[in-house]
């Protein structure tokens, strides 16, 4: 038995093959569309039906499995240059197309979201999940070609790595029936950890301890947020990469960012040729429907190659702000938070009109004032910009946040003080610091937000097999 | 700047060469062994004492941060080819030998446990985590080379494919807070996902609905268990390798699970060599405070190496209760759970008599009472046993377990009647089987035992970064 990809690559004309898949199509009695999903490709059956039994051709029914014998043979029609002359075929499972929700038309993508079990069967989620896929492994490869190697980050936590994040509570305990002290606390020391427990928002902290003793390491996991974000970029439950480098500054944190990115882009535009340009094709479809003043300007594979080929624009906040303050939107008060002063935290608008209007390709923002960001960040000799650095995308937004960490542990007390996060709550961390501690780096990006930007899917819940979101954790 | 790993590797004797990394050693003020945890070799440091600021050397403390600048030359001494000559050295970050907690001495496993987030800087840990890290990447390369697509399964979900699991509740409520509707039950509608969700024990269902759309898919990621089980072989948070296959049967299945195995051992067999060796001997250290009859008769390579190299035994549970029932353990009533009859669960002492006394090789074992095992297994024509299987490793039991699935929709309906599994409840996993279905099997590979078997470290709570067991989650 081969696989449809198998036999597409190899030279087995005229020899006997065996393929199972699903059907497709079935078309004119004759010609099956037959798809095992090793591929996007179906590989074309030609039936003898004045010699197949009629029942058995009923049989043969969008999403049906099926075991195809014959022989490969080039193909006479067009589409494809090699089909199967079918000497035998058998249905191995049947499926009623009274029933099946899969039928060989458009299906609305919010349709198919209520049927994820079933939506891999089609083709845009069958090459989504199969650039997913690819991208995963491009990760891994790239980081472990580098010297970095993978931690696993707990995912049951104590602690909290942003100090505010909205976690998840992880218990034994039966709800409402939560054991209490003499002055009615809820006694976790009776629940399964014998503390309060959370899913974690991110490996960081952990990473870094591992950074300080192997160098190079990399997270690859899910992360979780408890936010009621009803919006197209945003899942409760998220896989994250979290890179953490000993020895590395900012700078050197950044070229990484942008280098990893880019390398991961060039990994699929040579190993996924086929998905990326069906996908390329759905979006142009799609755009037919908009305004041509709404399209895209480049295809997907043009904004591919444009990022993996160009460089990055470095900017600081600083510079950033002056832009924004002087810019068209903001004087004609066409933001919805205008830019007036140095220290605000930048909103979505902002980062696209950087992004998609200004400089027109991907940004690095660094230098954030400190007060926006998390309390681990780098301060400055200004004492009041800290080494954070974001990633924003055109269409995407934020896609990577990272920063040069603390590594002087009075400055990390200081600030651990003044934002009332309590020394015993992370006495590890801080041990990072007391013993043997050096400048580090690191960065988060959101699996999720690569994997849309590299399929063009408008919807983080299309690019995930099972979306947790609020209100919904089917399947 | 170089890595060691890069050093050791390159050719650069007689350049000049700038190394960080952090204090293992200092002797005779002359002598600093350094470590970077890019490989388990120190490089020696050779200071020119007479000419260094005593003020200097005294902050060369074990575990302190420096930052070495030198030529690579051939080494004088013993142990090592090349060392450094140092021209300068500076301290990045100190370590006050009162106080660091990893001491370069022998600490026990139990006080490293407790210093996990500094346990790592020790070369045993540093040795499994990269051996961790290297079989990850094992694992992703071999399913990828083999046409696998990887799948996220999700995390939190309302489903329990083992059907009876202890599993962690995941909620948004106040403990003891939430809200009841009029007949006092708690109004799950109100929380996150409008429903009550758990962490998963495994992804095999939802793998299934994406094998019967991809062909072959595999997970890795964390399950959980919410088991008070205080050995040293289980947590409740674990990594695990679920791969799903369509169109393979129980055998397929089988050549896979001991494929896979092999591939990965040689994998770090060949990529490991230096961190191997290292636990090599500290194994054989080890087993020198043992009694010689219960020291093991092959090294850890040895071991490794025949695994890889010898062909796992496979034996029907059927068989395998013949040769326990004739055992001589059996007559002399030395099993805790005498065999006398088949349909009994095998016990750890069972399978351990299997492997490492009865057949002295891996086992896997097939064909299981249908009830013992969970319901989503293939019923064979006996109607008593199904086509289930089990992995058995010596020194580790249970490395595998995995079956054909149940493909005919009738047989899984009337087997999750009988255990009252509400159909309502997996509407989505019967649709696999009501349209297209097929033969289709997996198995699942707890990866800590794997990571175990392959660094020889006894306890599960030492080879992942921070263990989660009953009344542990710090850090």
């Amino acid at each position: 038995m081969s696989t449809i990809a198998e036999l597409l690559r190899s030279d087995k004309l005229l020899q006997d093959v065996t393929i199972k898949g699903w059907v497709r199509t079935f078309r004119s009695n004759r010609f099956i569309a037959l798809n095992d999903g090793s591929t996007i490709n179906n590989i074309q059956c030609v039936l003898d039906f004045e010699n197949t039994d009629e029942s058995l051709l009923k049989r043969i029914n969008t999403g049906a499995a099926i075991a195809v014998t014959g022989t490969l043979v080039e193909s006479q029609g067009k589409g494809q240059k090699v089909e199967i002359q079918v000497a035998n075929i058998e249905v191995l499972g049947d499926s009623n197309p009274e029933e099946y929700p899969i039928q060989p038309k458009r299906h609305s993508l919010e349709y198919l979201r209520e049927n994820a079990h079933l939506r891999i069967r089609t083709n845009t989620f069958s090459a989504v999940m199969r650039l997913r896929s690819a991208l995963s492994y491009a990760v891994h490869k790239y980081f472990t070609e580098n010297g970095f190697y993978n931690f696993h980050a707990p995912i049951i936590t104590g602690s909290d790595a942003e100090g505010a994040g909205e976690m998840f509570k992880v218990t034994n305990f039966e709800a409402n029936k939560a054991p209490t002290d003499e002055n009615g606390n809820i006694d976790y020391s009776q629940d399964f950890f014998g503390k309060e427990t959370n899913l974690t928002v991110s490996g960081q902290l952990e990473a870094e301890t591992y950074a300080m003793a192997l160098g190079k390491v990399y997270t690859f996991g899910p992360t979780f947020r408890a936010e009621n974000s009803n919006t197209t970029r945003h899942l409760a439950e998220f896989w994250m990469i979290e890179p953490e480098m000993a020895f590395h500054d900012l700078d050197m944190n950044m070229d990484l960012a942008e280098d990893f990115i880019k390398s991961v882009i060039k990994d699929v535009l040579s190993t996924c040729k086929d998905d990326l340009a069906f996908l390329e094709n759905r979006l142009l479809q799609e755009e037919k429907s908009k305004p041509a003043n709404q399209r895209s300007e480049m295809s997907l594979i043009e904004k591919l190659k444009f990022v993996s080929d160009n460089n990055f624009k470095r900017v600081s906040y600083t510079e950033a702000i002056d832009i924004l303050r002087n810019s068209k939107p903001n004087k004609k008060k066409k933001f919805q938070f205008p830019v007036n002063e140095w220290g605000v935290d930048l909103q979505s608008e902002h980062e696209r009109y950087l992004v998609e209007k200004h400089f027109k390709c991907p940004v690095i923002l660094f230098d954030y004032p400190a007060n926006i960001k998390a309390f681990y960040m780098r301060l400055n000799d200004d004492g009041k910009t800290v080494r954070a650095m974001d990633v924003l995308f055109p269409g995407i937004g934020e896609i990577v946040g990272g920063a040069q960490r603390e590594e002087r542990l009075d400055v990390l007390k200081n600030k651990m003080e003044v934002l009332g996060i309590e020394e015993e709550e992370l006495w590890w961390y801080l041990d990072t610091r007391k013993f043997g501690t050096a400048v580090h780096s690191g960065f988060g990006l959101g699996f999720e937000r690569l994997v849309q930007f590299v399929t063009g899917m408008g919807n983080i819940r299309d690019v995930i097999p099972f979306p947790r979101t609020p209100q919904n954790a089917e399947f």
